[in-house]
């Protein structure tokens, strides 16, 4: 577990994964988003994208990815997100998630990263910023 | 499918699921979060919350499900979305997202929603605000 | 949620769902259904369909979604249900439950339903008849 | 595989699987069934049944597991299905499905099977008749 003091203004951490059918028909499953751009290949033909697209909070899970396992990691609180979801996300895609430390707050325990989502082109699908609370540091008698 | 013109501000749409283990562990499956604090009860248990969490974003695609199904619905276009995560969210606790209408921009063909998610005792978990762009209006020859 | 009082003949309501392959393996996994049919690509090569066909059910679970969500939706109870399969349902096909009002009889607070689905070509998958009670009206002192 | 001169009037076969709550967040997801009465706890407190019910299908669902892989099994095509559904199902009965052969038509190369689904008490929660194709003789030089 890493906390405030382990921070460094600079460092990133990934995590990739492509985005596949079965994704997408369990993303609908749990979150309950059925709507057809995600689930309906004949209404999705029709639509401004041409075909079915990946929910954007799918995406954005990999951003939850990174943040929750690999920087800051374990043990870090979620404290806000902003997404901009800047292009859709196909069926197919390699997305790679990345976070990048801008802001270290050891006074009130608060790191800023910038998040973003790129696609097997290197467009970004999604922008944003995180905010979190890193874990307390543990005592020697913890 | 509703054109911005059809929104007006102050209408509202909600969507109530209960959130599952099964749900927790699926998440983690497409989203690659397997941070210790929704995938290891036993980490978990000495966390600040004493048990396992559901991932913000899960509760998240709560909001997803209701502006892609409900308001403003089918052919919108998410722009952004901000995510204040307020509360954890407990395996077994039921969640209602709620997405208002605050701004429509016919102009622009924008429309702002603000979103929440409450738990099953009326507290707010989430809280933000999502943008989002209408489907065009049909016109006749289409 | 909605009386018998609130239906009417002729209505209608529809779900509309591309059947993919994640669906059918996930389908397998609940129900236990795994004939060849749906799981084995190598024997369905061989079979009458020449291919792996999803569960009847599957489709006909569409048919459920429809009632229990839109029409009559939440609080009706399910008494009966008459399923003809007349055509397979192959991965990539595109399938639309409709449930159209046949019969509403205010005494016994029952509604008849005509339930069909159909593929991207127009095609009658599922034919079928459903019963089901609606919820009772709520008093005022409910 | 076993054609319809392998069958014999009063010939059963039975499937069991015990209803978790992972199976109904799962159905609903691939069925896109999100009535409250599956995935709201609250809401379903306030229901007749008191609790979250399982989706009828889901239990038809075993039914169709019982024809499909033992009797008539593989091979066999599906042609209609009547379910009468008479009690509720809820997260942890243990249902048993059984198919019963009540009727063989060799002329016409069609097999009646009396369906039913029982609780772990032996209460009937779906009763109802399926009937079938079963697959042609294999040639000796097939």
């Amino acid at each position: 577990m890493r906390t405030v003091n382990d921070l460094k203004v600079g460092e990133s951490a990934s995590f990739t994964k492509t985005v596949t059918e079965a994704d997408i028909v369990l993303f609908a499953g749990i979150s309950g988003d059925f709507n057809p751009a995600h689930v309906d290949a004949e209404a999705a033909k029709d639509s401004i994208f041409g075909q079915r697209i990946a929910h954007g909070m799918l995406s954005a899970s990999f951003i939850s990815a990174v943040l929750g396992t690999k920087l800051p990691g374990p043990g870090a609180i979620y404290i806000s997100q902003e997404l901009k979801f800047r292009k859709p996300v196909y069926i197919g895609d390699t997305i790679t998630a990345t976070a990048t430390v801008t802001e270290v707050d050891v006074e009130r325990n608060r790191v800023v990263l910038d998040t973003v989502a790129t696609n097997q082109e290197g467009e970004e699908v999604i922008a944003g910023v995180a905010k979190l609370m890193p874990p307390k540091e543990k005592k020697a008698n913890d």
